[in-house]
């Protein structure tokens, strides 16, 4: 049975990869009395007098909502919220595998920016923080941009951000071991999605200062045809000079190359065109931009995929359940920058002096120390 | 330490009286790769192709949302979503303790009609059904309808129709007892709400012709001031005499009186002026309509209360586990009238003729037949 066959399998024989249980069993009428009428009354009492004591007396404390409208889920495109609900169950596991954090699947049954911004809202109440998930660009700019707005728990899209702090810690490491300085660094980030974006924005946080975005049609500057809202925003802060030209123009001198784009654009002879001692984050999934040998064997220094089968994973799940299980023990209202950049260099501290090399930048998602170090890092930002 | 004390207590220390956990464990990369990418794209991939698929590869085949708005809890009223969060909780935990259904408490920010049914409609795929809870009349009427035509999975507003099936099961042994017969009763339901408006429908449908409604200013007729458009419809099929005056005129010649009022509006006077052998369902809850040993002593043969201190206690606990539980297997798309009559006929048939008796009429909360013979009466009738 190859591994396909024993997703299916498996997928079937759980049948649900989460369930709900209680922590308040019920087996007399005395537990009843207690979890359930009457005394259940003296908690509502309380909270309907002070709403933060719904932090003390429910699973708000420590609940988030995996929120998704399966417009854009992992390579599978708008397949729709029915056929999201396996990812989001699995993200829902990893929340309370890595960060012992309480995950509810929320599938929506509607793309409508409106209509998604209403429901987060409207359920909010029962939740400690939503992560939104798998919603396309550029919608979720908006959704997230405003529910922010509106709601005094943490909104935090992880196709953005959880990208964003595993990239930047896997690149402050990368600088640890070629010993560039991020000032003097030409990056490059190819696709303007909702991951290149964010990773543009938390790199220019970090401090790099010149930056170039691409999409499909080569660099991105202020006459690239049909930007969406945020990408024209974009081109305020990225690009500077105003270049034009192919992805292959962009690499000439670069220093760092980040795709989340498509499989097999990068060739041997753009990495070969770029900067000694360069960077390559291949994300595309499963393929990369360039397969990590044949980027080695152009000159490549560092080179990291999305894949778990090559050295230098970059995967979100070192971030996500660490980023909730701080803001929600602090209490956070929002995830902010600091944070942010907080998360990103505690990530990359959990690789010492001595395990750092071009194959070993990133902690391994199942070290147990990651999500402890991720969430004191949040913590120590509120 | 007093209950409402220890209630206080315990709601601190569980601090939340659920938890989501993971069926699928993920101790290895293998585990990852099966659960979350890439093996989660196969289920993914095969529901998009046919949503039904949903039922065997997600929690939706065995989870409900249970959705308030806070807007009618417990004897406690409008005390919005936040505060409601305990109960809903609770009732979480008797829906997997009692029928081993997931559970997820949904507390609504907003109490208008429109947003209310566009946010559970926009959650919906991702649950196999939707448990509607204390949301004041008379919008939770048109919600609960309204939803029932949009969705494909059982919407169950439980404060009305949990209520009606265990009144009507307590009415059916009652009847047992008493000897009395369906066709034969005069019925008087005080309290024109959720639950008052269900059990007199419920009561109809099984067969009882001669029910009278009574409210605040007594009996509801045509002529009743500002009937709400459901009130207005009930008075098109009960009190077909169109009589009035008061509740103690209703009860005048009565058989069987359902209370889901408030504290101690029946006297004893009233309960004198009732046919032999009468019937009381006293509901108001802590403090019923008219305590049982009053009742009792006016000549009352049979007395149910919702508390668990007196005998009969006519509690919802008993049905709604079993009517998600037999509906979620059997896959039901809707709880029909005929579920509701076959649940409480189960549940009546679960006391035997040597069991039965004035103070013996409703089978325990903790008999652990209870959930499976309401689900079995429910899938025999999908």
């Amino acid at each position: 049975m190859d591994n396909k066959e024993k997703a299916l399998k498996c997928h079937e024989e759980w049948n649900g990869k989460l369930e709900t249980i209680a922590k308040s069993k019920v087996n007399s009428r005395e537990d009843l009395a207690i979890a359930y009428t009457p005394g259940v009354a003296e908690p509502c009492k309380v909270i309907a007098e002070d709403k933060e004591a719904a932090y003390k007396y429910t699973w708000k404390a420590n609940t988030v909502a995996v929120v998704s409208d399966g417009s854009a889920v992992l390579g599978l495109g708008n397949i729709g919220p029915y056929a999201a609900m396996p990812v989001m169950e699995g993200k829902c596991v990893l929340f309370k595998e890595f960060g012992n954090v309480n995950a509810v699947p929320i599938c929506l049954d509607t793309q409508d920016t409106e209509e998604i911004i209403a429901a987060v809202k409207n359920i909010a109440p029962g939740f400690g923080g939503i992560n939104l998930e798998d919603i396309s660009a550029p919608r979720c700019f908006e959704i997230e941009e405003r529910l922010k707005e509106m709601l005094d728990i943490p909104v935090f899209h992880d196709d953005q951000h959880g990208t964003a702090i595993v990239v930047l810690a896997g690149i402050i490491n990368s600088l640890r071991l070629t010993g560039k300085k991020k000032e003097d660094c030409k990056v490059v980030v190819n696709g303007a999605g909702s991951a290149g974006v964010a990773i543009t924005k938390l790199l220019l946080t970090y401090g790099f200062t010149h930056v170039t975005m691409c999409d499909r049609l080569g660099i991105i500057g202020k006459d690239y045809p049909n930007l969406n809202w945020m990408q024209q925003k974009m081109t305020e802060v990225t690009n500077l000079e105003n270049a034009k030209g192919t992805l292959a123009d962009a690499l000439k001198g670069a220093d760092i190359f980040v795709g989340v784009s498509a499989p097999n654009i990068v060739t041997a002879e753009m990495v070969s065109s770029m900067n000694k001692d360069s960077i390559l984050f291949a994300m595309a999934n499963p393929v990369p931009e360039i397969m990590p040998d044949v980027a080695k064997a152009a000159g490549a220094r560092v080179v990291g995929t999305g894949r778990s089968d090559f050295p230098n994973q970059i995967n979100n799940v070192v971030a996500f359940p660490g980023i909730f299980k701080g803001a929600l023990e602090g209490r956070a209202t929002q995830i902010t920058e600091e944070m942010k950049l907080a998360a990103a260099e505690a990530l990359a501290g959990l690789v010492s002096d001595e395990e750092l090399n071009d194959d070993f930048i990133m902690p391994e998602a199942f070290d147990p120390r990651v999500a402890a170090v991720v969430s004191e890092a949040v913590k120590s930002h509120i």
